[in-house]
């Protein structure tokens, strides 16, 4: 307890100041930080026994929480930005998530005018909840592949939904299990012949007593992953057999079908089907950095807690975060809930740029933001992902029980990379993007975004590093330099090979996994240029930007180490180079030690939204721990249930005679 | 369902003679095909309802089937060993696993022959019921630093156990919650002075009545990881204040109290006083290899079955086990799970060959069969664990689903990697144990058994890969050298850097991260090794031997393209040989897709011990996931629980009055 004391009263930096960075603003800060408090304070809010409960238990929790949530929205008149801040803060997801983050941006992207105006109403209002339904049992990330179908009937001026066989039932989408009354279900559109799939809005319950639609099989899909985790959320399966909806439930922005049953294409690039998507994987990179930022905390903080051998016996123990492999477990962790933080804010701006420009009609940025929505999503949720699972084991034995806080986060968490697209197919595009986009430079056009250094290919591809020194690796340019390089290269090198193939697809399958690698490399430089960037910005406060330039500097050379073969085979690093590069990282590392308290401080988590003994502030873990192991209800009798039938028997001997 | 037929049908290899290898042997393949049968018909061990059930419901079914186990292991007549396999069968851990792989072994290795004689009858007859109490509340890694006292009474020829603070607690040990009657407890021995760490056995329960002893405050330690996982254990807690122990309850193989209190050293190393743990890491071996190959099975088989996306419109889409990026996740853990088996084979042989010497007094393998023991238990379990992990990513969005089996078999697998020591203290140590053998070569010291290799550093410094093409790669030899030669060079490298340091013990602290890598350099080099070894055996059935040479090729090129910065900064490597690597490893992946059902169909796992409807034999999957969620309680009402508190106050817009 007194460590993490001590180690605050030795902090170099003014963390307030950062907190307020990390934030994204004072105005922000003090709406998340009163949120917050409101959310620790507030008994429906708790989670104490939740590892104990069952899954309905959770499912009615969830609810119960998700009214609560909507309640004090309208009280507090909180904007939806805001209310979804809230939503985050309760740490948990519950059908309102879907509702707030697919189907309303949905109908927002691909409604008409006169849709919108029919929809949005009763959406922002919640007189509807609505779902999002595209994935089947069969089909997921083919979503070409899917099956249900909308069958045009002139004669009512009404499709037709029907699930025609199995593998068509719709499976996966948050609330429709048990609480959506309308969704977006994505169905093949079939006139005279079949258009292939697109977006209707098909009612699923009753508004009156939300009994399900005669003509709709609806459910539950079963237990998901952990105790906790997304088990607060009814994912459901739907079938219909022959639902009649009227026609103009299609979403005509894209396409318009007329009375008669003709298929009008309209001036909107049909990639705007996924526009949706785009403005969950948007939320999905903020969330990266809170789910991060909240292992790191429990990890950072634990470890300065926890204290094991001492070099010379008789003397206190080490603090394990002194331990250089623990630093290196945990610190380019840290580093990353701060890039991801910086590039989802810059990513939050993009979006809310480009959405005006698709609400104008503009849709000269859709390939950039999709790569870069697609890349960015798949790059933060594996790191985050993986990242979850190395604090829980950075915290030993302990980190195992629910009481950390870690096992629910990682069950909650891990589907993000599963969810809004496999990551592993998100990578191949973008992949082939990059590769397409150098294929297309040789006709003169000029990369754009994201991709613009690619424009400098020829000397990125010959100019080597010219690191001599450790500290050479400190420098921006250096280090961007490094990172260009090796997504240039691995992009040309993919761009020469494919032309080898006759047909250029089975030559993307063939290169699939180069693909991923250079997705990746492409999207950690992207990231690390934001960092960069927000690092050379105007950046109040003592000390702050230099423990930033610090973190942003243990960020990038810490993927230069873990991916140094990248820079090996390409020619770019020598191996003397890449040696220096790990000396400087391990300089780095025992640098952001002093700070690391004060480091994840600045997230400014509540102990609630921590939900882990291991993570308190106070650092008091060990008394309780035991308080919460003398709450579970399995210690309330001496002699367990059970001794009687099925230990008795075995210690007495009496087994053979007992029948079990 | 049709797919795995054909697959089957397509087949090149001895499916049932691969089975009788990866059993080891024909009459090891038949008991245990026997048991799993068994198991797999009784309805006590059934697993259906087992993501819904409560932490009670849990702990109540783990005893039902380990006294279920019990009465089998009576009835059939099964040697402790095959017992043991009969438990892993089961699925699911409970108390007696810690009796029988800890308590037990324990006993064997530690307590006198008197000791033993009065102690094993108990035991084996589970008449007493052990566990293992050595980490405390405050202590895992740091045995030392135990606190715990055991202090010596002369008056009553006693030891009185004491826990004299909160971070005493003894906390973890498994079968202490609930059941065990009497546990090995390691507490300082306090005579004159304090003599360290020692091991007692206590009775915790009484035998009549099972209740606590009245000195002893003992209970569960709460939820883990997971709804099922090790919920089945009652990992515990306990307190000792003021328990009298007999002073021949302190196990004294290792050193002696006389009744004046004297400490009197036997002629056995100190070092055996974790002599339980290699038993228990050789077991946990064995289990990576069945838990890992677990994990594949389901990979494998679903991969099959799924099928998304054609290359040409129209046509049947791909299973996604074709595409490349889908193989570069799941073959080299295929082929790590015959890796692991071998090389757990070959423990096997040598921990029986070893325990028989330390019976018998001669301890000369301790050190090696240490190292050996720790280094690959750290390096099965690390891979398992995160194996376990990519193969629910690779299942797309249905792995996360608890009917894919795949969640509970990681919450219940990872904490491998924590117990039974931390992985990367484990590391740490074999690591240091390299550099030290190198540091004492230069003493005229040869290394022997598994680090005998380093007696050839000169040469493998000096003498660089030979690789000119592709095919070079697939010798034995080749492969073999490299990994020889990478371990070398990084052990010799830190050997060189060590001796700049003043202080021997702070240089292992400040180059730890390497010491690491070294380790898992070293201990992958031994897999290999085991798994060349196999392979130049005699193996009878059709091509069962050009399968295992395909699977040990991929084994070995997947860890040279995996770290292959290792080969490339120690200079071993060129960067045209290392591409020539991944061309090879591509196109062994390729190979090894015809055969990867049979593959998996030689583990021999039933559809019980998988638990998995997406690793079903007959690849029926989408039925069963749905007849799964029907059957899931969730879905017995149309309207839900909740709906007119929680959500129709939203709908109906009544939500500012209702009080929630
Ligand atoms: C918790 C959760 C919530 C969800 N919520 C919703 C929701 O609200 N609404 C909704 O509609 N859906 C939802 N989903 C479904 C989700 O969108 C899909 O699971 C996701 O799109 C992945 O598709 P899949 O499951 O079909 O995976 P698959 O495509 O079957 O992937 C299986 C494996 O095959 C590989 N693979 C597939 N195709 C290729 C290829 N061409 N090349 C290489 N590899 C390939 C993948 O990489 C993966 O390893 C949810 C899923 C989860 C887990
Ligand atoms: C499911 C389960 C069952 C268990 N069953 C039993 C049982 O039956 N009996 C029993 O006695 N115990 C049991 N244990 C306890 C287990 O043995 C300990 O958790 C384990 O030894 C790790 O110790 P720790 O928890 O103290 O981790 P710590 O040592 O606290 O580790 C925390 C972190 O610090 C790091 N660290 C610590 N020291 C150093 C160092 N010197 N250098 C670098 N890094 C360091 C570690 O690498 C880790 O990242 C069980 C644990 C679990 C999870
Ligand atoms: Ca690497």
């Amino acid at each position: 307890m007194e460590d993490l004391a001590r180690e605050r009263a030795e902090t170099t930096f003014d963390v307030e100041a950062m907190k307020i960075i990390w934030a994204g603003g004072r105005q922000a800060f003090e709406l998340q930080h009163k949120l917050a408090s409101i959310v620790a304070n507030d008994p429906v809010f708790r989670k104490d026994n939740k590892p104990n409960m069952t899954r309905k238990e959770l499912f009615i929790g969830g609810i119960r929480k998700a009214a609560h949530c909507r309640e004090l929205a309208l009280e507090l008149g909180l904007s939806e930005d805001d209310a979804r801040t809230l939503r985050t803060l309760r740490g948990e997801k519950a059908y309102d998530d879907l509702h707030w983050n697919m189907f309303i941006p949905v109908l927002r992207t691909q409604a008409t005018a006169e849709q919108q105006k029919k929809w949005l109403p009763l959406a922002t209002s919640m007189s509807v909840i609505g779902c999002y339904a595209q994935t089947e049992i069969g089909h997921g990330s083919n979503v070409q592949g899917l099956e249900t179908t909308a069958t045009f009937d002139p004669s009512t001026d009404e499709f037709i939904l029907n699930s025609p066989t199995l593998t068509s039932t719709k499976w996966w989408p948050g609330g429709l299990g048990k609480v959506a009354t309308h969704a977006i279900v994505h169905a093949r559109l079939i006139l005279d012949k079949d258009y292939g799939v697109h977006a209707f809005i098909v009612q699923i319950r009753s508004l009156e007593d939300h009994k399900p639609l005669r003509t709709i099989t609806v459910g539950d899909i079963g237990q998901k992953f952990g105790n906790g985790g997304n088990n607060t959320v009814d994912n459901g399966f739907a079938q219909f057999n022959n639902t009649r909806i009227p026609r103009d439930n299609l979403l005509m922005r894209m396409a318009i079908v007329t009375k008669e049953g003709k298929y009008v294409r309209q001036n909107v690039p049909k990639q705007m089907l996924y526009g949706g998507m785009i403005a969950a994987r948007q939320i999905i990179l903020m969330e990266a950095s809170m789910d991060l930022s909240h292992a790191v905390t429990i990890a950072v903080r634990y470890s300065a807690v926890r204290r094991q051998f001492s070099l010379d016996d008789g003397n206190r123990e080490i603090q394990v975060l002194d331990y250089p492999t623990q630093q290196q477990k945990i610190f380019p962790l840290l580093a990353s809930a701060y890039a991801f933080r910086f590039v989802g804010q810059w990513m939050e701006s993009l979006y809310s740029e480009v959405m005006y420009q698709f609400e104008n009609n503009n849709f000269s940025a859709l390939a950039e933001i999709h790569a870069c929505t697609s890349g960015l999503k798949a790059l933060t949720t594996s790191v985050t992902a993986d990242a979850i699972e190395k604090c829980r084991k950075a915290c030993g034995g302990h980190g195992y029980l629910c009481a950390s806080g870690l096992p629910e986060l990682f069950a909650a968490y891990i589907p993000s990379c599963t969810y809004e697209g496999d990551n592993t197919l998100l990578f191949i595009q973008v992949g082939k993007f990059l590769v397409k986009t150098i294929l297309n430079m040789k006709t003169s056009f000029r990369p754009q975004g994201t991709t613009q250094y690619l424009a400098d290919l020829d000397l990125l591809t010959k100019k080597n590093c010219e690191v001599s020194d450790e500290d050479d690796w400190l420098s921006s340019n250096v280090i961007l330099g490094a990172f260009k390089a090796r997504a240039a290269r691995l992009a040309l090198s993919i761009s020469r090979q494919i032309l080898k193939f006759p047909n250029q697809d089975a030559g993307f399958e063939e290169l699939s996994v180069n693909l991923v690698s250079v997705a990746q490399a492409h999207c950690q430089l992207i990231v690390l240029s934001k960092f960069i960037d927000k690092v050379h910005g105007a950046i109040p406060g003592l000390n702050v930007k230099k423990q930033l330039q610090l973190l942003c500097n243990t960020y990038g050379l810490s993927l230069v180490c873990e991916h140094v073969e990248d820079f090996l085979v390409t020619g770019y690093l020598t191996k003397r180079q890449a040696n220096l590069a790990r000396h400087q990282l391990r300089s780095l590392l025992s640098h952001v030690r002093p700070n690391a308290i004060a480091l994840v401080d600045s997230f400014d988590h509540t102990d609630h939204y921590l939900g882990s003994v291991l993570g308190r502030y106070d650092g008091d873990v060990y008394t309780h721990l035991y308080m919460e192991a003398l709450k579970d209800p399995f210690n309330n009798s001496a002699v367990t249930e059970g001794y009687k039938e099925y230990i008795e028997p075995i210690i007495k001997q009496r087994l053979q005679s007992s029948k079990l």
